[in-house]
């Protein structure tokens, strides 16, 4: 195989593939969003879309599904709670993303502020409101100006990558 | 101290500090964006904020500041060229968050498809087309469907947790 084979082998030409193949070779940090459904009931999901927007006003961002149960709280001016987790809150991370009929069945949680289901065991959660919903197709941007929140004890963040949750390693020098 | 004063004490009152604690406990992956700027320069920035919003179609966001030079080419219709770092390429996560004047100085980057500069030794690459752009206060998120791209070597991903450029670590169990 020549140099030229070689480099042609590793171009992907589906979308979808090579969608698939960047996102398996990112690394993200793991939070779990919350919020009070139209009808009262908790909702909420593990996300690996979190992400900074500003620091002024504070606002974030997450990426979701519209089929999840937690899209008919995503509203404008409804309020969400961000959970920043660490390792030790790996298996709330997993709750929250399986079984929507048993994402609140346990004592992983407690009603917070604005009556907002917070997760015990986080290393900080965040109260925002939603500024911005932007529908993509089945999925949407979520944006969200942090209001106030609570620091909980320290703990290594948790990451996801290669399927796999993680804790985040060495300083590259 | 009792207890519920201790409590009291981590509650956080003010948005900006409730952000900025939130994302100090925050992990993120590393990524570097590229474009064409309308006067034909190539721009691009290294971002913390990459996120998968769908798979089919393949989408994903970046959020930035209307401010960065890289900001002009960031209309809908243009492509973008995203690329995953890994630790082999932490300098050039640097370069491409530094000083805007030198950010394509060197020999880190060739000028790939469309013309979009592909940055040297990322873990995969991808192109797509920016079909979104939602400016909110003087920062943006930007929608990108992905077409197609390259897998490079692979390498350890580029983490970025409390101001360190690090690799993920241990699994956790």
């Amino acid at each position: 195989m020549d140099e030229h084979t070689s480099h042609e082998d590793q171009r992907i030409s589906d979308g979808i593939d090579a969608f698939k193949s960047a996102f398996r070779r990112h690394a993200a940090g793991v939070a779990i969003v919350t919020a009070i459904a139209p009808d009262g009931a908790p909702v909420g999901l593990t996300v690996t879309s979190l992400a900074s927007l500003a620091a002024v006003p504070p606002l974030a961002t997450f990426n979701m599904a519209r089929v999840a149960t937690a899209w008919p709280a995503m509203t404008v001016g409804n309020r969400v709670a961000i959970h920043m987790l660490g390792a030790r809150t790996r298996s709330v991370a997993q709750i929250m993303a399986g079984d929507h009929a048993t994402r609140f069945a346990g004592d992983h949680w407690y009603s917070g502020p604005h009556g907002l289901p917070i997760i015990h065991g986080a290393t900080v959660w965040i109260v925002g409101r939603i500024i911005e919903v932007h529908p993509v197709h089945n999925n949407a941007v979520v944006v969200v100006e942090i209001e106030d929140g609570e620091l909980g004890e320290p703990d290594e963040a948790l990451l996801y990558h290669e399927r796999t949750y993680r804790v985040p390693g060495l300083p590259v020098e």
